[in-house]
């Protein structure tokens, strides 16, 4: 095969794997597809929960096929056993020819051991194919293994001049239905979705996916540094259909604890810094539990504590084509920056057009 | 010729024409081109001032050529007899077989007679080609004519969060160099650039055009109710060099007034209106000068009596990845809007990368 026929290949398993993002965490999400021939024999990626493998699933579905096939992996099979025997072992039983992954697995059970035990099993192992593409979409599974906090996507739905609601809070529909319906799918793709506690009472948010036929909801985080959460609100309505997770400080009122377990929801007590919830805490005790990548819809506040601790791993903005002066209520609240240079700068990575509002993507600098 | 062949054509004839914008107020920038046999043997656009016209240029380019060529002209020709004969004669007597236009001129001295004209003499006379497009060129114009003020673009160049300089007043430069380049280009396909006296004042901007070889500088505008601007500023020091123009309203001091002659401004006595200087009043007073297209660069105060009072045509924003924070300076001041519906509401033309920039341009709704 030729390095662009691997490209090729490994652009299709890449699609795949995505299929799982939001669903399998805390594994990876990843995607195999099996080729002979010039041929896809099988195909797969993480199913929900992180079982079976991609590769396990191509395998069933190539039988005999599989034997003198290519297998394109978008991460370094798995060399140890847990739930399941090992992918690596898998594949040389099957007869594969050559397995080409993007780079190995940081992931200490596995790091090169898969590629070392396919290399001593006859499998040749082809790596560096499209690593740039597969590191961002393993990023979430990186940084929670490497730095044990889920990466974070913030989403900022804005007037033209970055306001989020005008002054009385009216903030129902800034951007329009294309825009809204990106928010679920965007949702569909994290493992979490975010929220402050203004947020939270101002806006009582469902936070799910609807209409995009997902076959499991993103958990739904709410963060309180005193747990003043309305009890009435669709959360605390629905914790038992889809999980709440609260992040609340060490003045929550053990009532209130007890209340929100009661109907529910997951607590977890969070340090304080500086006088608020501390940002970094927080996600450490999300990745804690096993999220990969976390969905932020705001507010303000918390946005701005993200931002301002340096936590913010990639931007979604969609900006709409109305003008609410300096009345209205700001997308960020205050950062603190005092120097133009010491303001936090991202890097953009697309812009488009999403039904009447623009749509940009910006990524840490 | 086919339609598809008269759009291309005149699509030619509007890219000519464009390169007029900015240079010919208080005259339309019309292009020509005359086509014989599939090939182009003359082209024109208005020359800086107004004069000579588009036809004229195209015809003497083509003498003897321009015989049963087709001449597409992106506006009316003329038919009265100015400063130069009427353009529709000069295509009669050069035996120009066709003329091709979008539409008729609104100039009640031209509206139709540039067609009767023609017809009269036997040239036929096709409309309604690439009307649009040409109506977004020749706007600016249209709207002097009919409603007696220029055209209006507003620029604002943002971080991610809508603030235009640090709590402190830093804003150089929030967006790279690609984005302050496209500023220039922008000023040079505009009459005049206009600030308010807040801007005048923190950042003593030279509002030329520079490092684009442009024969003639936009007009500079200054918006300032008491006329409180610096004399040592660079507006004041180059005044004799490309033209000031300062809006004032009737509290301004006569001495003041007295001064800013003398470095060589133009001065426009302005309504006020709410307490403030009023924008319509304003831009009347521009109109009344001839500026067809005026590019407004802010500051907050004045982008914000635009929008309120509805006379911003365009926008122009430059998101730059950078957040700012609730402490520094909003793009926009107070609009006095309380319900979301009644919101000034734009509709999106295009959106592109520019440089690390996210460029949207918007449009009335």
């Amino acid at each position: 095969m030729t390095p662009e026929e691997d490209a090729r290949w490994m652009r299709v398993a890449l699609g795949l794997g995505r299929r799982g993002l939001g669903n399998c965490w805390p594994n990876p999400a990843v995607g195999c597809v099996l080729v002979r021939e010039g041929r896809v024999v099988g195909r797969g990626w993480t199913r929900p929960g992180g079982r079976p493998h991609a590769e396990t699933e191509a395998l069933a579905r190539a039988g005999a096929l599989a034997r003198g096939a290519t297998a394109y992996v978008t991460l370094e099979p798995c060399a140890h056993h847990g739930q399941t025997p090992p992918c690596a072992e898998a594949l040389i039983a099957a007869g594969v020819r050559r397995v080409v992954a993007p780079f190995a697995d940081s992931d200490p059970r596995v790091a090169g051991q898969g590629f070392d035990r396919l290399r001593r099993g006859g499998v040749p192992v082809t790596t560096g194919v499209l690593a740039g593409e597969a590191a961002e979409d393993h990023a979430g599974f990186f940084l929670r293994v490497e730095q044990g906090r889920p990466r974070v996507t913030l989403k900022l739905a804005l007037s033209l001049d970055g306001r989020i609601a005008t002054a009385s809070g009216e903030s129902r529909w800034i951007t329009g239905p294309a825009a809204r319906r990106e928010v679920h799918a965007l949702r569909a793709r994290h493992d979490a979705v975010m929220v402050g506690a203004g947020t939270a009472r101002a806006d009582d948010p469902a936070l799910t996916v609807r209409d995009m036929g997902v076959a499991r909801q993103p958990v739904r985080v709410a963060v309180s540094r005193r747990l003043e959460l309305p009890l009435m609100s669709r959360l605390a309505r629905t914790a038992r259909e889809v999980p709440v997770w609260l992040c609340h400080g060490p003045e929550a009122e053990p009532a209130a604890i007890e209340t929100w377990e009661g109907l529910g929801a997951r607590l977890f007590a969070c340090p304080v810094a500086d006088g608020q919830l501390d940002p970094a805490g927080v996600l450490r005790a999300l990745g804690g539990a096993g999220l990969t990548r976390v969905f932020c819809e705001g507010g303000g506040t918390l946005a701005a504590a993200l931002l301002a601790a340096d936590l913010v791993d990639e931007l979604v903005v969609m900006s709409a084509g109305v003008a609410l002066g300096a009345e209205a209520r700001p997308a960020l609240g205050a950062l603190g920056i005092e120097r133009l240079d010491a303001a936090p700068r991202y890097r953009l990575v697309e812009t488009r057009p999403l039904g009447g509002d623009v749509l940009h993507r910006w990524v840490r600098g």
